[in-house]
């Protein structure tokens, strides 16, 4: 059995936000992640909405800005934020740039020394957190999955590579298409090595392109975001291969929203409740 | 006229969230303050909540976890964050401590050498601050306060001193009392000097005993609030002389919530609906 160490618990909208270190075995490292756990919870397991974050973020940034709580507390929907990359190591340049190594870790397995030997949050999250989520708290096996940026992509390829384990999928913002990004090359160049045809299998558009499947995705996005202006996020390649593959796509522009949490917060709310359609039927 | 230079805006909930720098004649020194408007202000001047923030916060704490601007966009109510103290000055010891100096103006004017130069927060709050807005925003002259903790105090004693600037106030863990406790005591003593007698004009209860009035006082406050159980806040005392001087308190003990902004979350709708009663009749 492995061990869960609680480090901070707080009453929430009659719930608990509560984080918890753990030693991940995939990663290699000491680990926290965070839990809202609804008012419902104490009656028995919740459904679960995982939150994938962006550039930078720890388990911190959502639980304390998106003001997500409320809904979930009504839905009885958990809310499981992990952090964002492994944080035990120190690999020349790990620590150098917002966009690659701690806090960027783009939800991959790397591939390419010395990340690929901890690098693997697609199985952190995918598998091993689950795991240890389903081991220690109230939660069901009803499981949804959203993300912000960087953590956008994270949800949108947790679902398309893992369809089984997610009822539903929703993003903000996301990096649709990293393959054809700046960040994105960046990433999968370090991560996974200079050959782009591996990078494929990490990139939400050449996922859909090769066939992989969703029964719908939801996705906000602010048409004031400067990070969609510099070609970081292109919807429109995701818009255009949905259409292409007949994948069901809500692809909202919102107009005058940028790429903070303030947006995030304006819509979570549709979002959590595009969720619970699926989760709690 | 006085300049107000936009340093930050982002959409939110239909509304826009906005920081702005200026040069304070009060302080001595340029300040940054965070407002949220709601979109019933493209169409004309509405009322306003003032938020007083804690010990070691800046404008931006509120603004990104209390989760207050959906309901402020549905009232129809502006909300102002000031910053803490004042941030031009270095003086021996200023930023030793989270519970002194920057950070910490504790919302009193200090008469006490070196701070009386540039610490006073109550007349920046109350007098500068709202002229500032008045000029330059589209508020109206109908206007609320509240806050936490320092904050929470700094509500009271506002409201207290000033009735004829506010329709209504209240509070969240407010340091009621701040003569009687440890936080309080080394604030006012370095801010007023070694007279316990000075200090009376910034202690609520003391305001309130000294006669005092306003029409109604609303409180939170978490009942596994660490602060709660220290005797920083003292609640109790706040209740009493309220009691014995026919001011109606409702103080509302929510159980297992502590002292932060998950705590603020979770009812700040309750106190924007309460101010909205005042506000918006």
């Amino acid at each position: 059995m492995t061990t869960l160490t609680e480090i901070a618990a707080n009453r929430s909208f009659g719930g608990w936000h509560k984080r918890f270190r753990h030693q991940s075995a995939v990663l290699g490292c000491e680990m926290v992640f965070a839990v809202y756990l609804p008012p419902a919870a104490e009656r028995g397991p919740v459904p679960v909405l995982w939150w994938l974050s962006g550039l930078t973020c720890t388990d911190e940034n959502f639980m304390q800005k998106a003001g997500a709580h409320r809904v979930a507390a009504e839905l009885g929907i958990a809310i499981i934020c992990p952090d964002t990359s492994p944080r035990g190591s120190d690999y020349p340049g790990e620590h150098d740039s917002y966009d690659f190594g701690s806090g960027a870790g783009f939800y991959v397995n790397a591939t390419a020394a010395p990340w690929s030997a901890s690098y693997r949050m697609y199985d952190y999250v995918t598998q091993e957190l689950p795991a240890l989520v389903a081991e220690h708290l109230p939660v069901s096996q009803c499981q949804s999955i959203s993300g912000h940026s960087m953590g956008g992509h994270g949800a949108l390829v947790c679902a398309l590579r893992a369809p089984e384990h997610y009822t539903s999928v929703s993003a903000f913002a996301p990096i649709t298409n990293p393959t054809q990004c700046a960040w994105g090359q960046k990433a999968l160049a370090g991560y996974l090595g200079d050959d782009p045809g591996s990078w494929n299998a990490w990139d939400s558009c050449e996922l859909i392109r090769g066939g992989a499947k969703v029964a719908g995705i939801l996705v906000d996005q602010g048409d004031a975001d400067n990070f969609l202006h510099d070609g970081q996020l292109r919807p429109e390649a995701l818009a255009a291969v949905c259409e292409a593959q007949g994948i069901p796509l809500t692809l909202r522009m919102q107009p005058g929203y940028d790429h903070s949490y303030f947006f995030i917060a304006s819509f979570i709310e549709d979002h959590l409740r595009y969720h619970a359609s699926f989760l709690c039927p």
